[in-house]
């Protein structure tokens, strides 16, 4: 049988998840070539990539020269590529929102990571979406987890079920989460991640973050997504039908599966190095009730993601300022909350905000979480 | 919308999985309109329901008046009609082959709990079913969660794994099992079912006929199907893909929404009536290895299954010989196994059987398995 192959771009190939898409892709030769690689700060590696992958295409966001095979290329025109059949967007933070929208304007297929550009404008991408028939297709776990449990079933969704780990604090009280450092924010119990995410995960607000994910991605109203604590982090979402009837994926906490899931879809392809969970010798899976009161970051993201307009992107842009204080050593971990409040509580939003909007709203709200942590 | 009113016929309405069928199709009026019903010895029960779902056709095993709007017909008349549009076979042992049969010649759609007429017939019945272009749903919950996780997903399936609720008797030593009585066995801590279908979950032969079901249901061979101890019985079966993702069917233990999904398949309904399952609230799932050593009958399952011809047709019969021998004080709760090994044992199979073999391996199992319980 003649296999097409796809052809790829890895927007973010140096970070967590961009590694492991590549890895991916160096298991099925057959299936997947990169032709596009944009990497961050840490040039060595991208260098290494481009040397294995000969990508036509590359960008970094420092300076480093690029072997002669390789033309430099921005994010956006990498992921608007005519020759792009693929755009994998595993970028962090605000930096992916621009090369998302180019990729959605060329109608491409996108496997998304990058879940605060779709938080911060939302309603802009599912509509460009919508418009130009890109396919957004989720990488987080969790949301892959709905993906795959709603394959085959278009209608009769009834809500969704994320799981949270509950990450390294959540059975601290507020007086024990006073007094984390780093070094323990980073330690998440079942996930290997970028620190901005272990942060976020720590928080809570990687959850918080998912929820507004899930609303946009599954078009669903926030009293349809609910949450439930699940430390082992084996079951990743739970989808709801009319009837009552549960749907659930499974898998060990390993981000390749939904990573592969999103390169093959709507195949599923054997992968040998991918771990094998094995129902019978896990004893018991275990569920709690979510504790919003310890973990404002949550309600914070919920609310904003209530309210809509430009508060997710308020709301995203203060939470980048505040982690990467915290992990400078600048803030508390309990600060970080403190200093997204306070922004969003400030703000002045718009209720169906265009592209610059978003944008300004991001901007102003950098400069006021800055401001806040050093008053 | 204009929608299309499903006819259907119940057979072996009178029997636990019949009468929770009529509940089902109470509840949408608009849905459903039963045109005929087939019921067993209780024939007040039938003909209350006959009073108020007035069916054009009726067939009752015991002698019994039929009211005037309604008449007889046999259970092959009823599965075969032309007027019919979903075949619901709740009827259970032997007696549901002849209906099955006649269904499949018919090309019907039909719904089917009556799990051992495709034990003892399976490969005639699949065969049938594709030649006529009539469709299996299954009613057995776990074969109703592996259905439903498997929408969606055409291939790249790996294994399905069956949970097993390990019935009464899960935790007992061989010498406690030498002991227990009738009412011991019919008190299954889960699931309220019939007499024979407690006592097959009791034996744990009950999960071995579902591993021959499932083998032909989903073209599965016997070394794909597994089997899970999981006593709370809310996760129904678990289906894994070749990368390594399982998808889960979760649901309260109650019989209903696999009969509902049989019915309205492939679509979902609405029905307050059903039990809604909070995940946040159950604490743990818990899981076990099964242990075989214990439970002989489901031993003898999988090897008939695995030996084919018609070996499953003489499991059968040995065992419904041997359940009604126990359920009428003659024999102890281990003599079932024995029985059923000794018949198994000397059975002279054939390999292909037609469905002539398969009713006459049938018979002489009968034969034998009574005269070993004498002897």
């Amino acid at each position: 049988m003649h296999k097409m192959v796809k052809k790829i771009v890895v927007l973010g190939s140096t970070g967590s998840i961009g590694q492991q898409t590549l890895e991916v892709v160096q298991n099925f030769p057959e299936q997947y070539t990169v032709v596009g690689l944009a990497g961050g700060k840490n040039t060595a590696l991208l260098l290494r990539q481009i040397t294995q992958f000969r990508p036509l295409l590359a960008y970094s966001a420092a300076d480093c020269k690029l072997p002669s095979v390789t033309s430099f290329a921005t994010m956006e025109e990498m992921a608007s590529h005519p020759d792009v059949d693929l755009v994998v967007i595993a970028t962090s933070g605000k930096e992916g929102l621009g090369p998302l929208l180019a990729a959605i304007r060329a109608g491409k297929r996108i496997a998304l990571a990058n879940k605060e550009a779709l938080v911060m404008a939302g309603e802009v991408i599912i509509r460009g979406a919508k418009k130009h028939k890109a396919m957004l297709i989720p990488i987080d776990s969790e949301h892959s987890g709905i993906w795959q449990c709603l394959q085959g079933e278009t209608r009769g969704l009834s809500r969704v079920i994320l799981t949270a780990s509950g990450g390294p604090f959540y059975h601290l009280t507020k007086e024990q989460l006073a007094k984390v450092t780093i070094e323990d924010a980073l330690r998440h119990p079942t996930w290997k991640m970028g620190r901005k995410i272990t942060v976020d995960s720590a928080t809570l607000m990687n959850k918080g973050l998912e929820v507004i994910e899930a609303h946009w991605l599954f078009s669903l109203p926030f009293d349809r997504i609910d949450i439930v604590c699940h430390p082992q982090s084996i079951v990743h979402s739970l989808v709801e039908f009319i009837d009552g009837s549960i749907k659930a994926q499974l898998s060990l906490p390993d981000m390749r599966l939904p990573i592969q899931y999103a390169l093959s879809y709507p195949q599923r392809l054997q992968n040998p190095q991918l771990p094998h969970f094995d129902i019978a010798k896990v004893h018991s899976l275990d569920f709690e009730q979510i504790d919003y009161s310890r973990f404002p970051c949550l309600q914070l993201a919920i609310e904003a993601g209530k309210k809509g307009g430009t508060y997710p992107a308020v709301l995203c842009a203060a939470d980048e300022i505040a982690v990467n204080l915290f992990l400078n050593r600048q803030i508390s971990f309990l600060a970080i909350s403190e200093i997204i409040e306070k922004t969003l509580s400030l703000h002045q939003p718009i209720s169906t905000p265009t592209l610059e909007d978003i944008l300004a709203a991001d901007e102003w709200a950098r400069e006021n979480a800055l401001s806040f942590a050093q008053a």
